[in-house]
């Protein structure tokens, strides 16, 4: 039976797929490749670029990076329906996502549109929090203690207690509101136990202790903060 | 130069390593596997099987499971030191370890006693909680949701205090305090909220919504729940 296959392409090194991700690519009909601006590489069908088939047909598709909700829920909707339709026709259908499908993934809201209607099948991928410690060689989380992953885009409140709260936190998309995250870190006493990882196993990988920054400091897009409240990270 | 790496092997099944976990392996000279019993199965060597080359020198090594931290670091000490020498033998040594290096893993120990004399690098792993997500082809977290990553064996109020501030919990050893973990979600109203996955990706996969357990219920060891605050989980 034809199937659609949610495809996590990890962080960024090619190598850093499963075995699973790759041998599946190699048995789709189709791929869909989401790409965020018209014209733009998509960053996922890069990574997985060693293991494409040349024949196979690959439909780039464009994801607006926008605020306003419908204009997303729109395009979302009909790539959707595209998709429903190629794996009713008995194809096997593919989509890549960077890093894991179901860590703050768009694929989460096509997978949402077409599972009633269609076989899914999600492969998980290596996160960019994941690959973070891995590239430190840093534990995230050991023994009873807690790890919580939040996004800098939440309100000051909730981030201020999910430090209190968590023994380890890793904080995405950290440039978005790095004033507020390095105001809360610097109160909480916190500065020299977090740790800036900006395009992990990428090309342009940069590791920026916190000391090293300031509140006015001005970071990559895809920046990650790891803090650990139990350990050092600069000496 | 020669070089210890601690390989994440993932959940599981074999497919779900990483490429570059597969690579590396075949470049060892020596590589370590642990296992709980003497005499017993290395479970992550078993997972990595299909990757070994013939002529790969294994040490499986004892790693003992049991509550007496100074038993437990008598021999992380005695396996780094074994490790340390092998390397600065001039062999490139690796440490297969289950799921993801720096999620709760007795590698952190042996990574924290041979970091300072020997070059280490750490390959990241599928965890069980990603797998788990990509079994049941639900978000791990969105947008700006929180996740929280807890084990059962942590205190009642911290649990407490994790379900109230984060969207999505993944509760790790949940078997271990099962009667505590059930009486904080249906007193918090979760119940038809929650998923149990034991053996994620491998042979015995079971997957349990809470609502059909009770608080007496018996849970496999290698049990992990998922809590999703905002959307439920049966029907």
């Amino acid at each position: 039976m034809a199937k659609f296959y949610g495809i996590g392409v990890g962080p960024g090194d090619p190598d850093l797929l499963t075995v699973k991700a790759t041998k599946l690519i190699q048995q789709l009909d189709v791929l869909y490749t989401p790409k965020a601006h018209h014209g733009g590489v998509s960053v996922a069908e890069k990574i997985a670029q060693p293991y494409l088939p040349a024949d196979l047909e690959i439909k780039q598709r464009h994801f607006p990076m926008v605020k306003d909700l419908a204009t997303k829920e729109k395009s979302w909707t009909a790539i959707a329906s595209e998709i429903v339709s190629d794996v009713q026709a008995g194809r096997d259908v593919g989509f890549l996502t960077l890093g894991d499908p179901s860590v703050y993934s768009t694929y989460s809201y096509i997978l949402a549109r077409v599972q009633d209607q269609i076989a899914v099948e999600t492969i998980a991928g290596i996160s960019s929090f994941s690959q973070i410690a891995a590239s430190l060689s840093i534990p995230l989380v050991l023994d009873d203690e807690l790890l919580t992953v939040v996004p800098a885009t939440t309100d000051e409140a909730t981030l201020k207690s999910a430090l209190a709260l968590n023994d380890n936190l890793v904080i995405m998309k950290v440039a978005t509101h790095w004033q507020m995250v390095y105001q809360l870190l610097a109160a909480a006493g916190l500065l020299d136990q977090a740790i800036v990882v900006a395009n992990a196993s990428m090309a342009g990988q940069e590791i920026t202790p916190v000391q090293q920054l300031t509140a006015d400091s001005k970071l990559p897009y895809f920046a990650t903060m790891l803090v650990k409240k139990h350990q050092r990270l600069v000496e």
